[in-house]
């Protein structure tokens, strides 16, 4: 029976119950940090040959070009080759640059902010109002980035398929200050939903008043399939120029969850015309990319069958923590009504969702017993979630043991931190 | 006896001999290329152990960190410390980022367009005109980089110890929209001028209209001595912190010429308050530049002086290309006064000034000989030298054989032009 039903004297017997386990969990005195998507340190080991893969003896690209010296702003073309076939983009819309998606986006956003973009009635977004919609649950790095350079945030609610469209057209049809929408398409940042092809034609399609509306595809997780079935990773260039909007879609991805966060390579993928336009402004900012660290992660996946194979044994390591975390969440919560969370078929999160107005006591209880989790809040606009109750779980970094002990005592915080506030109710 | 005293029936000879000489030179059918600061490959051969100084058994940094994951947006503290020597800045006070000190500045430019400065009047630059001052002849990538952003670029004459403080003083005192001035303050490029101590501490105390006035120093030839005397490396920070305006440095630097020009490490360096303001905007844009590569730098070099050993290497390679171009320019134009040159100290370049009118007619007879050289113009703001008289050479990249040819080849396009200038003034 739900703990919502039952009658008080039984949530009082439960709430006892509930503290001596809690009690018993903080008196470990672990310290373990479930908060972001690390990978583990077995993980970073996959890729220990990338480290040594460009020698004094093999520093050059396949077409002759020395990677030690300047230039190539675009990146190596076997490398964006490589992974263009993974993305479904061709090479000559795909830059490879430094080590962090997050920073092309936010230079794809400072340069609309700054200069507009390529569309003919764009002007310099930064020159008025400018606002960005935020399907929720999502990821706070995209919330922040846009926040800080002075977007307002709107949320917009989503479900299996992607954001609300009803939503999405409503705040877009007739606000020309509404410029994009973050999008991360596959095993999304925290839910785990992938959005589907019949989705993403609507968003390619919809009507915007803003002229120069954008689609911030972000394909962090494209290729962290964890268990079957596989996610389809959409041709979205192709659907879009197909569309009466192609030049809508700015993706972005990278390797630094595929081989080393640190020292990866990161995307941007774009129209013909948009990439021209991505190029244009990064030319004055940059003589080129690290082709050397391009040319190792070259070197080291050989062809995009490389990369899968890769990708196989990252599941096979980072899987087991996420049916660990099921599996304990069901043993600790599953009858009680009181917590629901995502079972995701890739990326790097479970959405744990809490009785609503307890997730800030949760992340409370559980850091103050050793486990850190991402504030309450941190998946929405502004940090602040209307029904305090979306908790993001991040299971890669630590053992299996302790993901394990994590999701123990991370449900004794739910379930004592629901009887307190079922008692707190109803008194 | 110079050219320009000679008698028109010599001249005419001159010419003929001149042209000789040109096209004898043209026959060859060369191709080479002097016009970037590209380190030639020998240079990069010195780094040959960097590309497999971190492996998988010594990927973790002194103080513990996994190289390899996220985070650390400072860069590492111990190749901070390492920089922070050897160029007279507290490792809290320089930031190590990715492979790109342009990279660098194009962000301080973009963070104080869209945000303001961290001074206490600045409103973001890109709220109104803004201009920077260009000491000329300077480095066109500066040049290209402010005016992308939006900046009107303002030439400023400059001396041997650095830009003329009149004309900077006079285009200051009145102008808020002034918001900065370039200085590449040791063996510039391209005349291979070093700041004074004296001249620094004018641009630090300098009134400006402008409350935010910066000196964008980028000290890119801050370790590249070639021979003796070594210019000083100024503690630009300290004389700023000892100064009435304590946060008016930002300071760029980078292993490029050091190390590997695309797989390097950028640094940016102010007072403790604008670091701060610096690291605030870049927070949102970055979860951390590319760790490994920093360790490789650090495992490569072991200490300060291992630096600096390795740029006596460098010299030993590159002098010789310097003095070989001396030479020959001596020997073919030494008597003609239709030419002089610069004969630096350290850094990668020597401007070669021509008569007036003939350096844009001297690039076009050089390329069409098969020898490249940067655009005529391009040391000055706009691609505009009023005189149409700077030529900068860059003698690292080629082989000493092919820069002796290259500068025998120029000086017989140099004499040509001349020769063709000064027969059509006359005329």
């Amino acid at each position: 029976m739900a703990l919502v039903d039952l009658p008080r004297p039984d949530i009082e017997a439960g709430l006892e119950s509930a503290h001596r386990a809690y009690e018993e969990f903080a008196a470990r005195g672990l310290s373990l940090d479930i908060t972001r998507g690390k990978p583990g340190s077995d993980q970073l080991d996959l890729s220990a040959d990338l480290l040594t893969a460009v020698t004094a003896e093999n520093y050059r690209a396949p077409d002759g070009t020395d990677t030690r010296n300047y230039g190539g702003l675009d990146g190596l073309l076997e490398l964006r080759e490589m992974f263009g076939e993974l993305f479904s983009v061709p090479a000559s819309q795909l830059l490879a640059q430094g080590n962090s998606s997050l920073t092309l986006m936010s230079q794809a956003l400072v340069f609309a902010s700054l200069f507009g973009t390529a569309d003919e009635d764009s002007v310099p977004w930064a020159s008025g109002p400018r606002r960005i919609l935020c399907p929720v649950p999502g990821y706070d790095r995209h919330f922040g980035l846009a926040e800080a350079l002075g977007f307002e945030l709107v949320t917009v609610p989503q479900d299996d398929e992607g954001p609300d469209m009803d939503a999405v057209r409503a705040l877009t049809a007739e606000d020309p200050s509404v410029k994009g929408i973050w999008i991360v398409p596959m095993y999304s940042n925290p839910t785990g939903i992938t959005v589907s092809e019949a989705r993403a034609k609507e968003l390619l399609d919809l009507e915007t008043a803003a002229p120069d509306f954008r689609i911030l595809w972000d394909n962090a997780y494209g290729l962290h399939h964890l268990r079957e079935p596989h996610a389809a990773l959409l041709d979205i260039l192709g659907l879009a120029a197909a569309s009466s909007r192609p030049d809508r879609v700015w993706m972005f991805a990278s390797t630094s969850k595929i081989t080393l966060p640190g020292a990866g390579v990161a995307f941007f993928a774009a129209s013909p015309r948009d990439t021209d336009w991505f190029r244009k402004h990064l030319s004055p900012t940059s003589i080129g990319p690290d082709k050397v660290n391009q040319l190792r992660h070259l070197h080291f996946f050989g062809t995009p069958d490389g990369v899968r194979a890769h990708m196989e044994k990252h599941a096979a390591l980072v899987l087991p923590k996420f049916e660990a975390v099921e599996r304990i969440l069901a043993e600790e919560l599953g009858d009680l009504g009181i917590a629901t969370w995502t079972a995701p078929n890739g990326g790097y999160f479970i959405t744990l969702t809490v009785l609503p107005g307890t997730a800030d006591r949760v992340v409370k209880l559980a850091a103050e017993a050793g486990v850190k989790l991402t504030p309450a809040g941190a998946t929405h606009p502004y940090g602040l979630d209307p029904d305090n109750a979306v908790i993001r779980i991040a299971p890669t970094m630590p053992s299996l043991d302790e993901v394990e002990q994590a999701a123990r005592g991370l449900a004794a915080c739910v379930r004592l931190a629901a009887h307190e506030a079922l008692l707190a109710r109803d008194s």
